[in-house]
């Protein structure tokens, strides 16, 4: 018997793809690349609060599974460009539309987080 | 001046958001709950290998959001049932549509990852 892929098994693989594409760096990397490419130090630069070590491993998480494409440009010095495959923009375009439903709640949000505060003061 | 929210930002207030609406165990919290409500010990055992300290934290944080509703029944032995909020649903019908694509494209993915390995062997 086969069974439908299901996030919801621990034994599922499509649940590690899942952990990948909503990882706490990989969603804010999809999304930046459905932009632009950018070079590594760039996404750094613009992804607040990673490190440089997880961004490298968040990277090369999404280039296994095929989302990312990686790029090492021959120029001297050194230049790494990453950009999205068509699979990626797929999972990115789903990625953004939940990144903007967040921006546009915020004050939704903090408005519960004050009854809710206040319901336990 | 105020800048428009962006999950960037490690001070945006949005960041915090995002980070719960896409945490490992939240994310598979809301999907579940736009089918029905569940209990708490029914939703531990829908979601593979959550613990019950982790789905309580990541209920704690959804709730206090405005996203998911806990309503404990009055009733012996004691029951606590979560749902959606209004909020919560649109959160989650965003999720949604990632986790089917996710499932969907299991094939392609384990493709990429055979490749990527072989280019490395």
């Amino acid at each position: 018997m086969v069974l439908a892929p299901s996030v919801y098994r621990v034994d599922c693989p499509s649940r590690p793809i899942f952990e990948h594409v909503t990882s706490r760096w990989g969603v804010l990397a999809l999304v930046a690349l459905l932009d632009r490419s950018y070079r590594f130090s760039e996404l750094r630069r613009h992804i607040g609060g990673v490190s440089e070590k997880m961004l490298a491993q968040t990277l090369q998480a999404l280039e296994r599974d095929g989302l990312v494409h990686r790029e090492a440009q021959p120029v001297i010095p050194p230049r790494v460009d990453y950009s999205l495959t068509p699979l990626g923009r797929e999972a990115a375009t789903h990625v953004r539309a939940l990144t903007r439903w967040v921006e546009s709640k915020v004050p939704d949000v903090l408005t519960a987080r004050t009854e809710y505060d206040a319901n336990r003061a």
